[in-house]
């Protein structure tokens, strides 16, 4: 953008801000600020940080892109939070379809705490080599030890299954991989999200925007949880009401699974 | 991933998903499957496709996340359906928070016509660069002259306003920035999404996945739209009822736009 594209910008920020405020009383859309970020994905503090969260979102090749930006987008503004992405090497990591590429700023090595950890699930294919990388494993664990919260949305519960970290414990994930929770010793439990001790499973994909709300209230208050509900205008309605197979008949079920088979690549 | 990993997660998704077949008696997660796709961002056409309906999402400096993968992710696996994410320039490109970076794969030049275009609203500077920037108003209204869908999400609809493309036309937005898309000439509709002719645009956010549901059903039918819901686990249950203005109070909606002020970058 040129100065004076940024000159015209500010102007018209201006003018926006005024006309939201007549109408609403409030400041309308979100203005800008002063929040650089340097080249190596680090972020300087906000100006009225008191302390700074850090959540680390895990990024793997194959893994579902809504499973970490709908929690992403939800805490994301919690005051005090920073959000890094991080993968075994930094830089483009591909979601299981192949059709979307989102950055990794971090290389796990780069990375040795977070308060929070968040696990996204994925496609097969991503899912299981993710279940058998002993590095990612040990990674998780380090991270896990010393941790606020520990969280996955989906089949990151699998993830975090085989890195030891559910047996005994109550948890959710994927509703088609319950078998496979239950075999890293997890008791597999209903519900959107399910907290026990510092673990927090999420249900199926769009399940994390409900535990990033809930999750969001945890770091700070429930003001900024039911905030960042209308801040995203998370007021649900779908045009069907399937998104449970206990809602969805077999069919439904079946075809549902193969779209995620056919789609994956 | 080494060949011996990849023969590794070979073996155990065949007993992953004989796994899931004795539960569900279905295919459990997805399975991997030739999808190639090129270094220029192109992809090959899936060997059960018997047409492609191209999406493309256009991608700016500031746009928000989820205003864009929530469409995305119910949108990828409908059969036939290739997802493009397009920008001035591919490579690269921040949120709205500049803590996320998303790639596109292609630069809006290269793109000359798309079944469906798919605009994300972002923060104030990403949304107002993209009102005042003729460029982007051009090649708008040249992929809307051929589309079957021109869709948007959030404030998105103002830079589709922008371009001239709601005068007159029934249509909604971001919840806080309804005088800015009836400047534009629009007729401000209350809904999640509004659909007038060819053109829908989704409400804030989050509505971005219940206008994706609609239009999913549209591009195929209605079967793989109840699909895409269960495939997505999207059986909403947030912790709080605050995700419109008129369920929050005003402190709370004072709160949501301080919050998404203070994260602007």
């Amino acid at each position: 953008m040129s100065a004076a594209e940024l000159a015209a910008g500010a102007g018209r920020r201006r003018l926006l801000r005024g006309a939201v405020a007549g109408t609403l009383g409030a400041v309308g859309l979100a203005a800008a600020s002063d929040h650089p970020a340097d080249a190596a994905g680090g972020h300087a503090p906000r100006q009225d940080d008191e302390r700074t969260l850090s959540i680390a979102v895990l990024l793997y090749d194959g893994f579902t892109a809504l499973d970490a930006v709908g929690p992403y987008e939800v805490l994301c503004r919690v005051p005090g939070v920073r959000v890094s992405t991080v993968a075994r090497t930094a830089g483009p990591v591909r979601t299981d379809t192949g059709e979307l590429t989102l950055v990794a700023e971090r290389a796990m090595s780069d990375v040795g705490g977070a308060d929070v950890l968040l696990v996204p699930g994925g496609g097969n294919r991503g899912v299981v080599a993710m279940m058998e990388d002993a590095d990612v494993h040990r990674w998780i664990r380090r991270i896990h030890r010393r941790s606020t919260w520990t969280t996955s949305v989906c089949t990151g519960s699998l993830i975090l299954g085989s890195a030891g970290l559910l047996r005994g414990l109550p948890a959710t994930t994927y509703w088609a991989s319950r078998p496979y929770l239950e075999k890293a010793g997890a008791v597999y439990t209903p519900g959107r999200f399910v907290e026990a001790g510092k673990i927090i499973t999420a249900a199926g994909v769009s399940a994390g925007i409900d535990m990033g709300l809930h999750l969001a209230s945890r770091l700070s208050d429930e003001k900024v949880g039911r905030a960042m509900q209308l801040a995203v205008e998370y007021d649900p309605d779908p045009p069907y009401d399937t998104g449970s197979p206990e809602k969805a008949d077999a069919q439904t079920q079946a075809l549902a699974l193969k779209l995620l088979e056919d789609a994956a690549r």
